[in-house]
């Protein structure tokens, strides 16, 4: 019996080790287009910023470790052309064939936007693989621009924009063509992250849209270099081709196993949809954290195991400038969008004892005043302050109402937290709101 | 209509401002035995260690505030010698009577082992009310002990015990009635908070009971001071002799809406016993949340609101030397007690990436093979890791299976945590032994 895997980073690898563990005599083989198994691209800026010495330090392991350790085949620099499930086939780009009996397809995503004209000039980055992180590197060492356009204010964005800043780039301009940072459409959480972007010499230009980039200025503002970090489409052309059906969202649909609509072909990471917690709806949400969590369970299934995914909570945190912005479930805009009657509130207050040095932490909430639930939440916060929202993403999990959310059980010590921690001064506000 | 609240503290307080804010006309008098309302006891170990400057700046408020900005009548000094639940009437020390419509008892509770054989020695030191602590922190000025005892390895022992070793004092031991720390019944964590504190020179001794004090040591240990530190009761006599009745706990028996037995008469805070939100059962737990909690929804429900209070996690932190431990629901001894069928896992991971400066986080679990519940969990880490307690018990107050809590959507970043937050590592150990 084998196991074929198409795409050797979070969710591919996941993928092959959950199912090695499950099933020792499985023959398992990990096709990878690029140089690098199990990549961290997360750790992109911050190698960019110097932070991370070099690029190898963010592969967490190597093929030569999953061939020795796991007995798992990997073979990188191969791409595939086609599957072709009616033969249990995968084509690799030179003619060659490879039979499974199993098929995990985890092809991931790619960066939007490197196809706009003037997407190729030298000066024009994503930062997405390695190869990006390490070109970009160069060009900022060699050329020492002083001006610098960010195209999109998602994470990835938001994080190039200060690595840029403390490589020197003097002025950062970030492009966003929504009218709010994060995809969120939250106003209130935009106009805070846009202040604290000011302190650190960032400009935030929001409901910019780019539609090229000419060799010295991207839609009028003067830049010396350009990091795309507009977000991520999904990799399902070969998918589709072969078959496999894409949800409403535009990633490969797949069942709470992670089953396509093929039978033993399984999809993960990237280049999926998954439900939302919140509304039960599918959403494409490129994360590390789901690409593992959904690789893990298709390897899982792929191996005769019986496991489920039950989706998102559309939890996602990034550090910018010392400032932790967290985010989970809906924004009140959203929560309106999802057909909810939602009303927020937004709260700051003191993430601990003030001897201990509290500082001001800010938790928004969103609830629904039909049914009184919790619909989402954002943290602000310094250090690990932030980190908070976990709390919210496990209250979502579960639909709680935010009457129960005001009375849990936090932890309270003058080193770690208030009485009343910022969460549950929030909800107190917001169950204000919801009577 | 008058409202007449016995006791200033967390649970007192709460009640009057959350009565006065949501019924205007209300009067409200509250009846205080000490010189201060409001105030932060849990920052006594800091008052001691000297991060705390003076002890008025753990009193959140003065009466005079509460007369001016919440027209609250609040009477220092006066102690409450009978309730007289059937003339409606409180009776003080001096005969005066006061008449009230509704009434809020929150006496709170005192330190256990005050009343031991020689416990009324100078050397001998409660850490409950500014007072002890003025005196003993006088007392360490003056007379500079080097060897110290603690009786009681709750959080309160832990933090005194630092306290006293960053005062000069060169050996500390504390004396530990149970076979464990805090109360837990846990081999492993008693372990590794007693490795922990050897590094600090604070030696652990467990299954010591302390019978009575002897003027130069306590149970064979030498001590030229003591700090008492073994639990705190509640202080229900009164409320007994009134007519009210206590629960198995030995705290006073209210409802979800903090009513005793007794019609008008509701109670909250440290004297009274509240429902654990993973048996169902009633347990004794004194805790500053807790008792702002009840308190605000005794207030609530005095000031006919209808609010209820659903229960505790059983949810606490402190920090010692610099390792933050965290509980939350029920260990693996307590679970079997409580008659589930436990199991549970304990692992070590790192707390965010390593580039920056993740540091080994320890998460324990529990789980019951029956249900497959989460019933319980530790973390003991560095700073504010310790503070994933709380999603734990967010997990806990929803009844949430183990398998639903190993996918949960906790934040990723490389400056906050891992791709798999140790939470979930531990989640996934566990799953493995629920099968």
């Amino acid at each position: 019996m084998r196991l074929v895997v198409v795409g050797g980073q979070a969710a591919g690898m996941s993928a092959a080790a959950r199912a090695r563990r499950l099933w020792g005599g499985l023959e398992i083989q990990v096709l990878e287009r690029g140089e690098w198994i199990s990549f961290g691209r997360c750790g992109l800026p911050y190698y960019l910023e110097g932070r991370v010495g070099a690029l190898e330090e963010l592969a967490a392991h190597t093929p030569e470790y999953f061939r020795r350790e796991r007995n798992i085949a990997v073979r990188t620099g191969v791409e595939v052309a086609a599957i072709a499930p009616a033969r249990r086939e995968v084509a690799l780009a030179g003619g060659e064939r490879i039979a499974y009996d199993r098929l995990v397809v985890a092809m991931g995503a790619r960066p939007k936007g490197t196809g706009l004209p003037g997407g190729g000039l030298p000066q024009v980055f994503a930062l997405h693989s390695a190869r990006d992180a390490a070109r970009l590197g160069e060009f900022l060492e060699r050329r020492r621009p002083r001006r610098a356009v960010v195209v999109g204010a998602g994470y990835l964005g938001l994080e190039a924009a200060e690595a840029l800043r403390t490589r020197g780039v003097s002025a950062v301009t970030i492009l966003e063509a929504a009218a709010d940072v994060l995809s969120r459409g939250d106003a209130e959480l935009t106009r805070r992250v846009r202040a604290h972007l000011e302190r650190f010499r960032i400009e935030l230009r929001t409901g910019v849209e780019v539609r090229g980039i000419e060799p010295e200025r991207v839609a009028g503002v003067p830049a010396e270099v350009v990091v795309l970090a507009a977000g991520f489409q999904p990799n399902t052309e070969l998918a589709a081709q072969a078959g496999l059906e894409l949800g409403p969202s535009g990633g490969i649909r797949v069942s709470d196993r992670m089953e396509t609509n093929l039978a033993g072909v399984y999809a993960a990471g990237d280049c999926v949809e998954v439900p939302h917690l919140v509304t039960g709806r599918p959403v494409y949400r490129p994360l590390g954290t789901t690409a593992s969590k959904t690789g893990r369970v298709a390897g899982a299934n792929a191996a005769g195991e019986r496991e489920r995914f039950r989706g998102v909570a559309g939890t996602s945190i990034l550090g910018c400038c010392g400032l932790g912005i967290a985010l989970t479930g809906l924004s009140e805009t959203q929560a309106r969008q999802e057909g909810f009657d939602a009303a927020a509130v937004w709260i700051e207050a003191l993430d601990k004892r003030r001897y201990f040095g509290g500082r001001l932490t800010g938790v928004g909430l969103v609830g629904d005043r039909r049914s009184g639930r919790l619909l989402g939440g954002t943290v602000l916060g310094e250090e690990e302050a932030a980190l908070r929202i976990n709390v919210i993403a496990a209250a979502l999990s579960r639909q709680m109402h935010v009457e129960e959310f005001q009375h849990l059980d936090l932890a309270y010590a003058p080193p770690f937290a208030p009485v009343w921690d910022p969460l549950l001064i929030a909800a107190q506000q917001l169950v204000k709101l919801l009577h």
